[in-house]
């Protein structure tokens, strides 16, 4: 869909735009659906959001970025401070600790209202009465949603595991650990030095949707270097916990450090004490020894590297290897909703670098050369957190299919456990 | 109900008994009713819990006190870690801070756990298969229970109003400034010199039920001193905001005074800016002058008297005059969830001291000479919580009827403001 | 000296005040005198102040209370924001945690001020130029000057303590070990219910000093009851210690064992783990098994005695007994700064009530009946704190010797640790 | 110093050594000499330390790093816990907030310390006593020790300010205002893309000093940009201000308006209200218009670029400038320790690259493609720190001469403003 003409996109665009929509805002009630209205309001830390809020969030950002400035009054003016998240330009907001104090509107409100303001862009869509630039914002609030609906998975995981019962999101969840698994070798590619490309053309004025962050495209020397076969695995990183990991500083960078004895860290998050077992969406369960490890932080991913006598990629080097690979991989579509045991691959390449588990990168979450955020009120999105984050890459098990790019970049504190993120070894 | 005997109890007292169970645990559900799976999830502060956690509280407590002594396995063993308030004898507990994030077990479950520990009270109570015991641990858990009914209205209250909607609780209370009104002159009945009685006999050594900091009963020197006839009113209490009360330290405590500065205190928890207007269980409401001033704390009563040129009662003081009265007032059964203006009495005697809103006594919640705590597990009921706290006696428009006596003894921290809490002058 | 007359005073009173104000001031710089000019700055706490900033506040004291009502512009008017400590009439002030900070004046300066101060008050005496008032705020002055010995001696303790290399305020201070000692049986004097009297006069309207917390004078009902002989020893605290006496959560009040668990106590402060030894003045020594325990907040205190079967007096029990003895005793003069082994006494009645260890009652620090703060800028010296505090009385073995009294009331908050405090059981 | 070799060094290498190292230990008590034992004992800020702390553990790094491995036993064993910074690997230390209560040993028990420990040194410098490893640690330690005078300094600057009188750190320092000065416009230096140049080689394999974070020397593509001539002044940054530059969020990364809100910011640290004064170690001084401004953090060097219009430069274009110029400008040998105005240059080049102030660069300190640590325990000097910090350029007004170079890595948390550190713009 090409947003980029300041003439109406014509209507076989409108028709594509309108069945994508109503699929991705579906996806995320279907997302929902297993959660009580008690489960939907569950905030167990300061990072995370309500399911409920992430429900009301998305369904203000097509309220606020597209219908208000078709012209169209809001529906709930007053649930806009609730559900406005870091917009400065949209005004004031609930802070964001306090998601979980909502009791008002209730999920089943929210819900109603998700539709009312669906019908509202389905008709809007239908009679073309929607601008260029609103189309644009239409297209970014749905891949808002589809992260919203990765972060609703991260989100409610671990405020069911912060819960002493420890519930299941879904108890029909396949068992990971009975997935095929072999054990596949950690094979290197070499790559010498050279000249790559990064980042994509900015979007709407390229056809592709990609974030502002992405852009622009743009060369960098990359250095020679080697890439691992595969993601680091449950058993891999089980060795390192034995190997006493947790407790030698001289692995750790100085805030990691900090932070292992401040918090007590001994293992992954969500994993149980016996080093057998960890929590996930489908309840307690076996650690498949030859699945990515995942729910780390930057600091134990580059603990562990250091451990191994090797290193994080950079973004580049991960570009690099990924531009070569179709994105496929094993998304939330897959419906485990856990990293899967690596298997052989049909072709070459590195295995599994999209989906299972997003890749810590040993990059900072920074701006490319040449780089321009979005101009309008949008540009918030992306470009005010570029200091204090590192760049992931790749997607995991719980990104929606068809989300996921070789340019994409997504970005965490170094502290953050609570995604789907494990690592892939580097070395020079 | 004489539960000292060590024989049995006659058949018609556990009749008694049943009716009154049955009476108190449906009032906890009706006081629930109003609220929807995700308000009964609210926890809007340390201090408050949730109206869920009410729920399971006061049945865990039947099942921990009375069904498991009388050899009753408990229905949900998993849920007595969630449950359990603060009673180290009965093991670890969820963090009270941590109450809000329990999705699970469900209101639903919670409320079909309550029907299940009550029917087995009542087969029990019906076989006659309580030991005397077990009677008094029931006894304890229906003044228990009324003790969390005023608090689930008092906590459920702050949680409505912390949201940014600000819903009400129930939209048909009837409005307190609706009321007749007239002004009355507070007057002040003196109090010469003498030795007074205080306290009660301990139960369940003597028949009428009583808290163990209530006993024993003993004697004081009453100084000489004068009560007033009726609790500071809303509008004498605006005259205070408006003369300054809250700008100058030199009417303050030191610890009173810090509070004011750290927590930017400028009128009473739930009042507007305006000094109209303040949050009720009914919604935003206009405040009724001639209505006793409730929701301040001990700070904002101790410095509202030295404002006035008079100080708050002894615990003593209070009692003394409480002792000539029957203990009936305006408590929660009224309907209304506000304190009443106050209007003139049939008899002699200060007004308004029970119900409406509970006074604050100068006196630190301290154990009675020759106190000694109950010798059980129930002990840790009252005892241990003899530092930090000031006593505040009578009563409030959310207590329930029945439950109040002129010997009860309340205690909060100085700081805490979320309960019905005002306040009468006395001088010297 | 009787002040209340608003006739000038005497000569011989001047005289005699000159003396008085000499030696105690004196006192003070020789309390100084073994501390270099970077231990006089040390801030451990924020409950402690440093050396220097005593030596300072006292002399402000002057200069602002009695100097300047006396017309003399102030000689350091930029120090009183540094050296007022809480008085709200005078101005804001450093914040008390950052008292630690001020590295300027030097304590060279802040000696050469306490010096010119020093000349003009006694020349203020000699020519007696200070009125009625201003001569009273002299004589609190001075009793204020002794509190702060006793702060200077207890604060400087817990800053040495608080560094790794555990210096000695001096190194020639008596071994309290070394002191000639038996073991006396704790006996009970058993004192009957009677009325008792209670408090003071309030000064300077009566001739004898006295703070106005300890005012007015009143009868009291005092229960049955009876006292312990003497304060628990080290010997007693040790065995509680090993009884388990800190891993048990029913021996402590709620808020005990919080601070108990958020603290990790396991012994008396300064006491080493082995239970031998304990930090000094004078270093680290070997503890003495029938001095009085010191340094145990009153959670301590409340729990040990509910190990022992007993409780801790009320103020009125504890002043009872005093009353009948002058308040002679082991104070700062005896140069140990540490409390005596108990030994016996030539007549009857409790030992060490005075002197050795302040003794922890079971009363928050709250007003007598008829109670009026004085009521100039000086009413801030006391009655602004009376909430969260628990009364002391007795004195301590760092207390200036002629400073006490049986009506004398300290108060310090249950948690508070690093006074000379201990205990001394009661029973019903 | 070529100490890469493994035989011993010759004879006059060992005699520039010892000048060298007696001329930069001596250098570091002159810093000290204004202050007195109570300023040298200030810790205003967990970030900062004491000048006395700075003295002791630069004597702490020979004895630690040099003499113990040269065999020698530690003059002070028991103060190594004192003044080790952050080596895990030399054992547990004296936690850094604390580092300000220390009042002993002494001011001058670290000074005849620092005396005895480079008697030491320099008597086995003269016997040739040392091997290759441990000159090399004498070399990291005087370049280590050349960090700690500008701290001292950054440090002491801050802690003077911190107190209510404000004292000088020196009275007799000449006037930033008095220099000559003229508005130099702000010329923009075109580079075109290529590859560039970054990084040395290791030392001490290579001969010249660096440390290990400047190496390996690599290439990297550098976009094409444009370079301004001189730093931001006091007078542009001002202008900002005035502009309403800290209240419009939109000028600020997340994090960084964050800070703005919660710590009040409203202009750079030490600049008084009026915008026209700043502290200095002299004293309050006006502002020189011309001079760079200084005391600004990350957060705000980001936003004024924003508000500019232009960006902040990475490393690499800064390097890349900066190779092209010897390594002069305006260090703390100049004695004014305050930036000085910005005067035209004789040759071509941006100005004031070196010296006067740190220039934040937008690039996170990360590690080079290639990077190693040294392979001692002195690879915690620098790599542990690689996450949550940004790289600054070219040294300050504050930077010992000598010290500097194009390669150098300077780095800190984005918030931090003691430095002296202001910004370079820079334009795609």
């Amino acid at each position: 869909m090409d947003l980029a003409l300041s003439v109406a996109p014509p209507a076989r665009h409108l028709q594509a735009a309108a069945a994508r929509y109503a699929g991705v805002r579906a996806a995320t009630v279907d997302l929902a659906a297993p959660l009580s209205p008690e489960d939907a309001m569950l905030q167990s830390m300061e990072d995370a959001s309500p399911a409920k809020w992430h429900l009301g969030h998305t369904t203000w950002f097509f309220e606020h970025f597209v219908l208000a400035p078709a012209g169209m009054e809001p529906l709930q003016p007053q649930w806009h401070y609730l559900f406005n998240s870091y917009y400065d330009s949209a005004g004031p907001r609930q802070p964001r600790p306090r998601r979980g104090l909502l009791s008002r509107p209730s999920l089943e409100a929210v819900l109603a209202w998700r539709e009312a303001v669906d019908a509202r862009v389905m008709r809007a869509l239908k009679a073309g009465s929607l601008d260029v630039p609103q189309l644009r914002r239409l297209e970014l609030g749905l891949n808002h949603e589809q992260q919203h609906q990765e972060l609703l998975l991260t989100d409610i995981k671990h405020a069911l595991w912060s819960q002493p019962l420890r519930p299941a999101y879904r108890s029909d969840l396949p068992d990971p650990a009975a997935a095929p698994t072999e054990t596949l070798p950690m094979d290197w590619s070499a790559v010498p030095e050279q000249l790559a490309a990064m980042g994509v053309p900015a979007w709407p004025q390229a056809p592709d949707f990609a974030y502002d962050n992405e852009s622009p495209p743009h060369r960098v020397l990359l250095p020679a270097h080697a890439l691992a076969s595969r993601p680091v695995s449950n058993a891999e990183y089980r060795q390192f916990v034995e190997d006493g990991g947790y407790r030698d500083p001289r692995l750790w960078l100085s805030d990691g450090w900090a932070r292992v004895q401040a918090e007590g860290w001994e293992r992954p998050l969500y994993w149980e004490p016996g080093l057998e077992q960890a929590f996930t969406l489908g309840g307690m369960r076996t650690l498949p020894p030859h699945a990515p490890v995942s729910h780390v932080s930057y600091y134990e991913a580059d603990a562990f590297a250091r451990w191994a006598g090797a290193r994080l990629p950079t973004e580049a080097e991960w570009e690099h290897a990924a531009r070569r690979q179709p994105p496929d991989g094993h998304y939330a579509d897959c419906g485990m909703l856990e990293p899967c045991p690596t298997r052989p691959a049909a072709g070459p390449g590195p295995l599994q670098l999209f989906g299972d588990v997003w890749e810590w990168t040993s990059r900072a979450y920074l701006a490319y050369p040449g780089f321009r955020p979005w101009q309008d009120d949008t540009g918030e999105y992306n470009a005010k957190f570029m200091s204090g984050q590192f760049v992931l890459r790749g997607g995991s098990c719980a990104t929606p299919r068809g989300h996921m790019r070789a340019s994409y970049r997504n970005f965490f504190p170094p502290h953050a456990r609570w995604q789907f993120a494990g690592l892939r070894l580097a070395r020079d």
